[in-house]
């Protein structure tokens, strides 16, 4: 039996039912009434025999895969005309939970396919402004001192289609899947760098992976001797091809194509090496004709992932809004949720521990009436900085680019529970 | 050229070569001389061009997998005689990095094989001593709260051999594999609980799992009350099927079996239900031919796992030993490694963050002269409890028994560079 309880005025966080983040954690189902809980039935106390309960189930094997149930959960892709390796492939953040993204689904963008590299034939080489140029192979690393960062990687083009004037009638995984999330494992940049010698001058890096594009990047020196990586490990296991293997570079918190993949070389330079990847690509077009380069670190950001579009709401009543907050300039801080597009906020609840430049997952409790809602999320990182509304974004900075998009995200929740992309 | 510069006395911190666990950290390689760093290459500044740079590699797919060059990084498993799925498969720890096990090699320990459940027919009943039965479908726990917790999981009967009066010839993944770590997801338990009511006088739950075997394990009230979660999500992506889709019980620290996977029914009781997997399993028989019953947080223990047997030790030089450490009664707060078999002891570096009831990698520089050694680890955690030595364990408990062996493990480096297990 459905009481239907209304929220009291001190349970209510912000307008269009948003309650307060702590209701479960600290007070559980009794503080709002238990029957307001979702869809749950009073049980006869026998359960049906299932099939499976009745005959031994499958063998041990090797290597895990997903439940057959589950094929859904997969990345999306797409290729340039012409290519199958060249494009991206997304992650399917509104089916996921966490933090973690699991490696067969952590997005993909390649500039020519995923190269088969043989890890024994593979080669690391530091040369350029250095006292001792050094090749390493994958098993002369694997001696070095190693460290561990759980890290974001977003794709510098992810939410692109925000710029738009009209919202893309999409969900989290085409307008947001081009971010992932895994726990990196690797020896420090700053150990190889010391072991070759910085010369002085040298302020820059280029990174080069062995793909067929060559695509290559110039790294700050600063970046490098501070927290990267060359990643061998990926959640555990060795980087999958996809995301680098046998290596690749990991710079936390910078634009995804920086971190780059089947790295083979790095030169050490006076200043950036302007190549194809960081002029053709990878800049931001301001409304003045001018161009913003270098933008390294991905800004506070955030996205609702429940309720999102193509998951359909149930009957009305209490629902958790769940999301994913990041920022490359360090931890988040504080995410905060409103219901009402943005007219009142109420604080989230963050998954301990919060790590920088990784993902936080944010969760908070929702009543929803049954009736129309815009669902927003907001950001703040500690060096102080607040996700800005799409329409600030574009104010400052103009709609001619296609990268580093990081305004709020709205969802329109509609009478019936159709959940859609809005601008707001 | 090799210069094969000696610790000074500040450098050396353990006897038989062990440095101190900032060496890396603080000051980099510059500290130690570089050149004793292994194996690097005074380098041509030219690579070869490998045929993978030539030619556009693979196209993207929509469920990643490993390198063909990582096929051996795999679980390995037996079965009971006349059956395929009732046994145990084992994580390969020393071909792994970091702290998370990808969930393709989580560990497994069936009594009847992997349950096929259809999600959709899928029921969780809870019932016995409560105000209200209730039965849940995955949609409508869907609908609640969740939260996560990177947490270990160990078979009970992990690390028995070392039981044996002889030391198995055997590495990591046999003699240590029952023990792997994940970001699980779901629903706490005390929510649901909350929900039906629990009664006066209830101070047990029976959790049951819809295998064939029907497994189930009595669990304290409390326990379920605390940081219990019905898991929906391992790292990310929905609990394999292998580790109990669509739900499973989560305890954190507790013995492998009473995180209950296919968890269909929670019944509340008075006492313990004394069920078959708890009173003819799962018990440690003493030398005075009683048996302790109910152990249920796995004790403080940790693994070095680089290096370790079938792991080839290069040329003398400096290495990293790394290992595993993990405590069911909460966060380690050290982890000591010794390179003479116990006589003296430095201390690791811990890579943050560290986690209660999840598994914590520890590093130490090591200066291998090539000649003998004996490595070990020796894990505390923050009730001040210390992992014993396996003498002090098997003087304290006997050797009857198979289960919660959570003794020091001993490996020898031979001259030459071989690694076994050995009693030290």
């Amino acid at each position: 039996m459905r009481r239907n309880k209304r929220p009291s005025g001190a349970e209510q966080a912000a307008g269009n039912g948003l309650l307060h983040r702590r209701l479960f954690l600290s007070a559980g189902a009794a503080a709002i009434g238990s029957s307001a809980l979702p869809e749950t039935t009073a049980a006869a106390e026998t359960l049906a025999i299932e099939p499976w309960m009745k005959t031994p189930g499958s063998p041990f094997t090797a290597y895990g895969q997903p439940s057959k149930y589950a094929g859904k959960i997969i990345r999306t892709f797409a290729s340039a005309p012409g290519t199958t390796g060249t494009g991206t492939s997304r992650t399917p953040h509104h089916l996921l939970e966490g933090t973690i993204t699991p490696n067969g689904l952590h997005f993909e963008r390649h500039h020519a396919g995923i190269p088969d590299i043989n890890p024994e034939a593979h080669r690391l080489l530091i040369h350029g402004r250095v006292k001792r140029p050094l090749v390493f192979t994958l098993d002369s690393l694997m001696r070095y001192p190693m460290e561990s960062r759980v890290a974001f990687i977003e794709c510098a083009g992810n939410s692109s289609v925000l710029y738009q004037k009209e919202p893309a009638q999409a969900g989290v995984q085409p307008i947001h899947g081009l971010l992932s999330c895994a726990e990196w494992t690797g020896v420090r940049l700053a150990t190889l760098l010391q072991e070759a010698g910085v010369e002085p001058g040298a302020q820059w890096l280029l990174a080069e992976g062995a793909d067929a594009s060559g695509m290559s990047r110039s790294v700050p020196l600063a970046k490098a001797m501070d927290d990267a990586l060359i990643a061998i490990y990926q959640n555990g296991e060795p980087v999958r091809p996809s995301n680098g293997y046998p290596m690749r570079l990991l710079l936390p918190g910078y634009e995804g194509n920086m971190n780059v993949k089947w790295l083979r070389r790095l030169k050490l330079t006076e200043g950036p090496t302007m190549t194809k990847d960081e002029t053709s690509k990878y800049t931001i077009l301001l409304n003045d004709g001018k161009s913003l380069q270098f933008c390294f670190a991905q800004e506070a950001k955030s996205v609702i992932t429940r309720p999102s579009p193509g998951l359909t709401m149930g009957a009305a009543g209490l629902y958790e809004i769940a999301g994913l907050a990041w920022s490359g300039y360090g931890k988040i801080t504080k995410v905060e949720v409103s219901a009402d597009g943005g007219a009142s906020w109420t604080l989230a609840a963050l998954q301990e521990p919060v790590l920088p430049n990784a993902i936080t997952r944010f969760r908070a409790p929702w009543r929803w009436d049954g009736g129309p809602a815009v669902l927003q999320s907001r950001a703040a990182d500690d060096s102080g900085y607040v996700q800005p509304s799409r329409a600030k974004l574009i104010a400052d900075r103009g709609a001619r680019g296609a990268y580093h998009f990081n305004g709020i995200t709205s969802w329109s929740v509609a009478q019936g529970g159709e959940v859609k992309h809005v601008y707001a």
